[in-house]
């Protein structure tokens, strides 16, 4: 992530939503449906009958979409342009199916934080979010962690604990800050939440200042 | 994971798929076109003028299949009955569109491995996989060898490095193995490794012996 494009505690004193919010294009309401079809899809009757007729149309529907997309070489360029860079994540972006997707704001302390809750897609235990699902989260909030706090790096080591479950279908707050800055080396750290206040994940995070190339 | 409901090296001696293969069933055909509306949706023109009628198309699949769809305590229940287990995680499971999905085999040796390619939803950095999905598959990945070396736990600490950028669009292997047992504590290591053989993200991880309780 190239600081110089965002928002940071110095240049936006004041909380500031950090990830692209839905914005009301085709392309962001065909994403949220997709959305509602890969949770709806885990939930529905395994004897429903009309599942082939569902997956002919699916198939109908990427073969259109499919039809339409430029080289994947082409496409890249246009994804990392502009604003693109935060559309597309796994984690935020609205323009990714795959994505709940989290809404992440800067505070003036300097933290990012955003509230999210899961569903049976992210499903690890029974009831509770996979634990590898809240290590991709906080992956990501330590790096638009880095963003916010100026200095921005690629993840070099990331330490995870496990203090309880993750429950599903409960409001989770997501938090992160980076604590110091010591030559090249970034240390941030971050939590999840249960919507008691607990924390449920926490990590600490060692990255790398490095500038990422991007394709052109 | 339950370790008596799943094969172990001490059982299945020779090379085992440990993961659900996707089967001839209508929910493994349409989670299977999903996932290529979800690949596809990041493909496609920005400006195909198509895209509002797409979103109805999948707003109105999803309607269809929520109709269809039991209460989730309900579903819970069928989820975690007999082999549903592993049909429908983040990572490997079939019925789960977010899942790329990664197939997992059991070796003589105690470890378990699989190949994957990533492709757009599951990007980073430019052109290469997001540290947190690195993290999502080798946390799971740690859990299967658990199971697979004949003890299983909750996860306690993932502790995650970086070596180099892991690719997009290029075949990659990823592997994980029980190194010890200490009392309720269990060591596990795992890595994913990129068509030339070298390591990008490797991962060591203690894990709890727990019982999790299933729905019912």
């Amino acid at each position: 992530m190239k600081v110089g494009d965002h928002p940071t505690v110095e240049t936006h004193p004041h909380r500031t939503v950090l990830t692209s919010a839905p914005q009301d294009a085709p392309v962001d309401r065909a994403t949220a449906a997709a959305r509602r079809v890969i949770d709806a899809m885990l939930r529905t009757d395994r004897g429903n009958a009309n599942l082939d007729r569902v997956a002919e149309e699916l198939n109908s529907i990427a073969d259109h979409l499919e039809e339409h997309a430029p080289e994947v070489a082409e496409r890249m360029i246009d994804m990392w342009s502009g604003e693109g860079v935060t559309r597309h994540d796994p984690i935020t972006g609205p323009e990714n199916a795959i994505a709940p997707p989290l809404v992440l704001e800067g505070l003036e302390d300097g933290s990012v934080q955003g509230v999210v809750t899961l569903t049976l897609p992210y499903q690890g235990p029974p009831g509770c979010v996979h634990g590898g699902v809240s290590s991709l989260i906080l992956d990501h909030v330590l790096g638009v962690a880095n963003a916010w706090g100026g200095k921005a790096g690629m993840t070099a080591q990331l330490n995870v604990r496990y203090h309880k479950p993750t429950p599903l279908f409960e409001q989770l707050t997501v938090t992160g800050k980076q604590i110091s800055v010591d030559g090249r080396k970034i240390h941030t750290v971050g939590d999840i939440k249960n919507a008691a206040g607990e924390v449920c994940v926490s990590v600490e995070g060692l990255f790398i200042d490095a500038a990422v190339p991007r394709p052109r």
